[in-house]
């Protein structure tokens, strides 16, 4: 960290971290609270606690195969030239207690995942016996005891954990969930994050014609895009002028029912300044850093304010987008209760020019994918299309001073 | 592809496939239709055509800095040993169009994002001036023109493509669409995708109690959400007895308002049979495959019944997940228009121990990633917890008969 003039002119003091401080150092402790959701509803939801299994499961021994219910021992040592000759007591019916028993000599026809009867140990492939005489079938290979069974713990012991705390539940956890008859899940709320968005010169997306000097209000559609895609649940709060006395008012009003707040300042620097100011203001222990080592993104503001995080990100588009994809998606599922951050997806690729960069800055760089090579795309932070015409973007770390055209780079994919 | 015989008992006809074949030859044509939707439900939903910037963006030469509007020619040849001195005619304010013209020897001051007033075509960034007298600035850096300014078409020209058709859209694409002034998409209809669980032995998930021999429909549940992953609109189609007339009547009920349909089918080859038998009567052009090189998974049908994909899926849940997260999942993508199929998260890790695999089989392998090692999890294929054991899979392709502990190999991430 560093405390820096921005420049000759001195107009901001900056407290300056890079992005691996941020993430590591920036931990708010603020945690939303638990919730019953059906399992219907719980896809990608993140479980407070471990779900125990109630009863075993699958809760009988069953066959996976079809055959039959045998004591293995009556089958030990025979072959396709001795084989072994036992009697069909009876069948097992899918879904049905058995009615039958197997004893000695004798065999019960099975389905697979079929109820193993009382007093057999193993299921004997069909394709292993054929009938000999009515109510006779021929064993030609031997079975072990447990062979072709499933005991009836053996998906789940009663009292194992079927799903964790703190990571998001996937498909197969929510089949495990409806297979031991869990229909509801006690899990984080979604974060409930508010969008601000700042500048006299911006309108809302709808507005049909623009005035000179007007843009509409992108940031916070990309925003609430990628809150949404975190997890969170994000509550626009609209445009607010720039004026220290609005913005303030409008940062109080958000404190009392987010999780999180996020507010994409003006542009200028007249804009960030009173950006810092208001969040300054609205309680301790307040700003953390003023000024991230990343580029794009550098007039980056995290703080925490009465319990809520807030992140001021920068007013180029470009900027504030990739700064929330790598700092503000992480804190939105960390509060939403995550222990750790999904993966985005990654390929290798070649770099198809050199990227220069400063060190001890973190350079995020749009790149196409073109038959393996990464090309990358240029422009202002202040233009979207950078971020459209991507396919995903390189980071040059910040212990580089760059990365030479040819090396292999990993691209993380916009989705 | 080959037609064989099942096992020594001859019970079924094969026509197996491998996994590559599946995916590269079976290509139902079916697209949703286009629907409209406002541009706050759009995330990830697929565009049916490209939009088009219906006016250049930004729409204005724009600051990129704070500083002065300048005629770049006044500042040719300054220095810090020898600046320029510029008259500030006036002030350009955020969102408003500037009431003031730049001529020779005269500067405008402008905040970052303001609109470029005539006459200028640089501007100067503050850090490079300081006043001299009230109303006259020093300049100490020459600038050429362009410099400090976004062109009004830089973001997009009137007529470019703001979006492709085909591709999911990403949080930058909605805050392209918002810039704008494009509130509404038209975009493929979520695909509906039936989904038909059979078995006598299975149950509703919400059963409190099971009788022996019972078990829930977890299959279904976990299906439900693999398809809402992939953009598609799962519609449980219940639980059908093993009968051929009602799973026959059930299929043909799905055929109406289905655009694809997902059967996981009793797990005894005769509750295969008939799912076959079923499938293969609901119209042209039929079964395209009885049979998959995959293990695990082999016992899956691939068909095309009037117009509608239908996948018959393997009756042991873990099966049915692995089959349908391979073949279902591009196929619920395609159905739902999107050209290519998004990547999952991957990592890269060394095996823990040899896998072995029989060529001409895709095998997929699930594993657990501890400290860059990726540890198999087995299991039989009744087993869900096999899946919720694993942090992903990794693919031991036809082409291998195994691979060697200490190899390095990519898992995908389940998420």
């Amino acid at each position: 960290m560093k405390t820096e003039r921005d420049g000759p002119a001195g107009r901001e003091f900056f407290t300056t971290r890079t992005v691996a401080e941020a993430l590591a150092g920036f931990r708010p402790a603020r945690r939303t609270a638990a919730q019953s959701v059906p399992l219907g509803q719980a896809r990608h939801r993140v479980p407070v606690a471990a779900v125990a299994a109630p009863h075993p499961l699958p809760g009988f021994a069953r066959s996976t195969v079809d055959g039959y219910a045998v004591r293995a021992a009556d089958t030990y040592g025979v072959s396709e030239g001795l084989p072994g000759y036992l009697d069909v007591a009876g069948a097992v019916r899918m879904g049905e207690a058995p009615d039958v028993t197997v004893g000695p000599g004798t065999v019960v026809s099975m389905p697979t995942g079929g109820v193993l009867p009382p007093g057999a140990d193993a299921v004997v492939m069909v394709e292993y016996t054929q009938e000999a005489a009515p109510g006779t079938i021929e064993v030609v290979r031997p079975v072990a005891p447990g062979d072709g069974v499933v005991r009836a713990d053996e998906d789940a012991a009663a009292g194992a954990d079927l799903v964790l705390a703190g990571r998001p539940l996937r498909a197969q956890d929510l089949g495990m969930l409806a297979a031991a008859g869990v229909t509801a899940v006690t899990v984080h709320a979604r974060p409930r994050v508010a969008v601000l968005s700042t500048g006299d010169e911006v309108v809302p997306p709808e507005t049909a014609s623009l005035r000179p000097g007007q843009v509409r209000d992108a940031t916070a559609v990309a925003l609430a895009a990628m809150i949404a895609d975190a997890g969170g649940e994000p509550r626009p709060g609209g445009i607010v002028p720039d004026d220290a006395a609005a913005l303030e008012a409008a940062l109080r009003a958000a404190l009392t029912d987010s999780d999180l707040i996020v507010v994409s300042a003006g542009s200028s620097v007249g804009a960030r300044d009173e950006t810092a100011a208001a969040v300054a203001r609205l309680g301790p222990p307040g700003i953390w850093c003023h000024g991230l080592a990343i580029r794009p993104g550098k007039p980056t503001l995290l703080a925490e304010c009465a319990g809520v995080p807030v992140i001021g990100l920068p007013g180029n588009p470009r900027s504030a987008l990739v700064v929330f994809r790598l700092i503000g998606v992480p804190l939105v599922r960390r509060v939403g209760g995550c222990a750790s951050v999904p993966p985005e997806p990654v390929v290798r690729a070649r770099l198809e020019r050199d990227l220069a960069s400063a060190a001890g800055r973190l350079d995020v760089v749009q790149v196409r994918l073109r038959e393996g090579l990464a090309a990358p795309v240029f422009g202002l932070s202040a233009l979207l299309s950078v971020l459209t015409a991507a396919d995903g973007y390189v980071i040059v770390p910040e212990d580089a001073t760059g990365l030479d055209a040819g090396s292999e780079v990993e691209v993380t994919l916009y989705r």
